[in-house]
């Protein structure tokens, strides 16, 4: 079986000429106005892969804008203009139905939220599948690409990492949380807020920057691969929430910090000489903002335990055609 | 069970500020530079909705872009950039199948022609289907809208209408057709051809467009709404092909013919005055295009038979929630 990126290299990926920026980034860029380019991309979610059959429908439609909104966010972009392909079992569409009102409530609640318009879609009649497409305006060569990570960077993380995967694993039954932890942990998963503000702020402090969608290792991955540079991190300095430290190091933990998807946290790169900028905005915009590791010369991805022993951690990240 | 379009104006459609048209036409607009807007569309292939699971991955990777290309048409636009949102059963993306590389050579031939480039997307693994999204250039003001017919406009058709229909009736087995016919059909169904270059031509020339993508009755009946006006069409002068003529006046053929989607060719109204220049237009890029009625002021779509009487068709076109 081919990964994700493997087919996105092998088929997809051609040269572009009017494209500022094509395929391989949280989005691609366009040239817009003087001052300003287009930052335009794709999510989609489809049912039993990116969620359960019977989910809430509108935390669905805050999710499938949110995921979205988060690309936005790793490019510095502010969200203008979005279209919904929606594909609907005919049921979900019968007017005895409530599901679609539910789902365009919890949709455009938080469209509202950003000014985000509508301004088309396609809604066809199949298995259930969201493909949300999202238009940003970013300020003209200054979008935050996965190429511009440089040896002696710090490497940043945005809040916390891996309660959405507590919350699937708890649903999964491979782990049991109480009540109360499944509630913090499931409004991760389900309700993910996109760094928006901080995503647009970090323009000018960093040189590169990431959602984590898919888990830490894999997408801190893709900046590496990008900006053809190593990385060294200290599993110590990730910032945890109080739940994932109570259930840390048991290894589905482990695995849910390093490699659990839908956290939609910020990972970015930033030289040193901004750190108390950079510690100035987290303050400022109330979101933790962790330095978690170093960028380097060279290739590869290293891991240090508490005692800078290097560990090795299997499972990379969530792969729609590895999992 | 809602109408598509019920189901578009009750859920989805909300006032836009910053675009210059939202959702209701075959693109939304936002404004580009000073001499060009954007015009944007997204449209869906679903499995079994829209094309056999075993249809040649080629051929659908032509029309996947193809029927996104007609909406560029349709408003007149220069088709530049698209995303694409596959999702993917697990068996068509092994690497021992060749359905994904044979699907996006069909998809990359059809981008060259245009000059159209992959910017971008999202690979997922599910139920097969196949969303596109597409930006074009468009001359500031002038987009071809649905909305613009007048009255005393002629109403426009290109090309032949009906072929793909046939064919897909032939399949289902409601029609036989005979080799050199089905060959003739199928070449409709399966690689359509949208009318980019007249599009673009009829800018200044034409009132208001639409691409006949869900049958001539429904998409004409959209520009009548949008226009709030009313329309005179002769049956007797839509220009058939060879095979259509064989088979007509059969039920199934009319239907075909006044209600079969999948034509992707451009439905126009515009003023008395421009006939000659739209004749002309013709002839330079070798495209029938024929004169099947008038636009009036008023509510309704009559259709006269050849003896100027008035006529009935109960099948008005394709729509993927009541079909």
């Amino acid at each position: 079986m081919s990964s994700e990126f493997d087919i996105i290299r092998r088929y997809f990926t051609r040269p572009t000429h009017r494209a500022i920026l094509g395929i391989g980034d949280d989005a691609a860029l366009i040239p817009y106005t003087a001052t300003a380019d287009l930052a335009i991309s794709t999510d989609t979610l489809v049912s039993d892969q990116h969620f359960f059959a019977d989910t809430d429908p509108g935390k669905l439609g805050h999710k499938a804008l949110a995921v979205n909104l988060s690309d936005m966010a790793a490019m510095g972009a502010i969200p203008r203009w979005v279209t919904l392909a929606l594909t609907l079992p005919a049921n979900l569409a019968n007017r005895n139905s409530s599901w679609l009102e539910v789902f365009m409530d919890g949709f455009f609640t938080l469209a509202s939220k950003y000014e985000v318009e509508l301004i088309g879609g396609d809604t066809t009649c199949g298995p259930l599948n969201i493909s949300v497409h999202i238009i940003g305006e970013v300020a003209k060569g200054k979008a935050l690409k996965r190429s511009g990570a440089m040896p002696g960077d710090d490497i940043w993380l945005s809040g916390y990492l891996g309660n959405a995967a507590l919350a699937l694993a708890h649903l999964q039954q491979r782990i049991t949380l109480k009540p109360d932890e499944l509630t913090v942990c499931l409004a991760a998963l389900d309700a993910p807020v996109a760094r928006i503000e901080l995503g647009q702020r970090l323009i000018n402090l960093a040189h590169s920057a990431i959602d984590i969608s898919d888990g830490l290792l894999a997408d801190l991955g893709h900046i590496l691969e990008c900006s053809q540079v190593a990385a060294t991190i200290h599993l110590g300095k990730i910032a945890c929430s109080g739940v994932m430290q109570r259930y840390l190091p048991l290894s589905v933990a482990v695995d849910c910090l390093l490699a659990g998807g839908d956290d939609y946290e910020l990972c970015f790169t930033a030289p040193v000489i901004k750190r108390s900028e950079i510690a100035q905005l987290s303050q400022e915009l109330s979101i933790p903002l962790t330095r978690i590791g170093t960028i380097s010369q060279g290739k590869g991805l290293f891991l240090l335990d508490v005692n800078d022993n290097t560990i090795t951690h299997e499972k990379k990240g969530y792969d729609h055609f590895l999992t």
